[in-house]
């Protein structure tokens, strides 16, 4: 691990300098996930700069969950498994007042491409999970709205996680916290029929991924998306902040 | 605008709780974009916190794009169409070393799926912007690498631009960031024989678009850019920090 004394840059603050610095250094593999870092007091004189300076750093370093500061167990550099979701992306988007209708809309083009890439990718074990949600689906029909809005979520986090690009679920998770509330309504206003259609377009677009067929998988996740989408195309109202749903990643 | 004392929540250390209650005034907003904000005397006597503590949130914010901090100018809440892209995801892509092959694919989602919002909800003056666009890449046929290249990215820029979904160019310019050197590398491999082929897609594209007809939209879109994918859609190597490219938002 090389860090080397933070050179005035004209424009660019230091500890934006530091935080820069220091993600290089994971992207060039010099940082490991998981390594223990430098204490603040090591890390005050390798970089050349005073402990308030060092401090913001590390708080922006934490607050994307690139590092984790402990009392006792001092940094760390933080590993990529250990978020389930872009949580400062989930900030800008708020203070952006994105609508209901673009949260719809983001969500949904990466339901729909990602089945294509699912459908190309899966594993023995995704169909394995897949066909177990179906089957959890089936004898959750009559069930309370959160045991279906649950088990609905976790089929489409499936099939994102199929695609093996994870990212893109990370991405599903930072979209989903903010269309909780909605998602949840949409759900808890569908009578049984329309959840065994649910079931059945689950069950269509699993046979597809199961067959490799990228294509039929898309255009069934497409038209399967398509009649909730309808439902809230015109909701233009902002996201409003999950205050208090979260306490972490 | 309402600040209160920050009382203290357990687990939840003190400078998050301060953006977090910034972000969800804003939210409701009780803080307007563009305004001035207190001073740091101010908010550490409203909030009951010290210096060091406040001066962490105060960077966070900054670093997310909420506020800016100016010695002379004080402490601002910032305006989201200052940003064109989430910083802070790229950071977080970066972090967790996203692949070439999983961007090129998180681009195309959001390129295929807007296509279609963007025949449905395009303006004159978007028609306008991309007419102009296909006469430029016209007349640039043969102009360097740097040129074309600028071209053709503005030109998918537009169209995402016209599905009037805000996030999904930020998120667009975030993930482009990171694809500069790979887009320009297909570009630059690219004989004349394939740049005019560009034009052809992008005027059928750009027609579809004029006759409001999402579905030929979104499938010339998926098919003019699975040609590009192909040449990269086995390209595992981590993106790299984008670093020195740029110094701001």
């Amino acid at each position: 691990m090389i860090l080397q004394n933070i050179p005035p840059v004209r424009g660019k603050k230091t500890y934006l300098q530091i935080v820069d610095m220091i993600l290089d250094q994971i992207a060039q593999g010099k940082l490991l996930y998981g390594e223990k870092f430098y204490t603040e007091p090591e890390l005050m004189e390798l970089l050349g700069v005073s402990r308030p300076t060092l401090r913001e750093a590390l708080r922006v370093l934490e607050f994307l969950g690139i590092v984790t500061v402990a009392p006792r167990n001092g940094i760390r550099i933080s590993r990529p498994q250990e978020t389930s979701r872009y949580l400062p992306l989930l900030y800008g988007l708020v203070f952006d007042g994105i609508s209901q209708r673009d949260l719809f809309e983001l969500r949904q083009s990466l339901q729909i491409e990602m089945a294509e890439h699912a459908a190309h990718r899966r594993t023995a074990e995704d169909l394995k999970k897949l066909r177990l949600l179906l089957l959890q689906t089936e004898k959750n029909l009559s069930a309370d709205s959160e045991t279906f809005a649950r088990l609905d979520y976790d089929f489409h986090m499936q099939i994102i996680l199929a695609s093996g690009n994870f990212a893109a679920a990370k991405l599903m998770n930072t979209f989903g916290l903010l269309m909780q509330a909605q998602l949840f309504q949409i759900i808890k206003e569908m009578p049984v029929e329309h959840r065994k259609h649910t079931l059945r377009c689950h069950t269509e677009i699993t046979e597809q991924i199961e067959k490799q067929n990228g294509f039929y998988a898309k255009e069934l996740m497409y038209s399967h998306l398509e009649r909730s989408r309808s439902l809230k195309s015109t909701d233009l109202t902002p996201a409003p902040f999950p205050f208090g749903t979260y306490v972490s990643y």
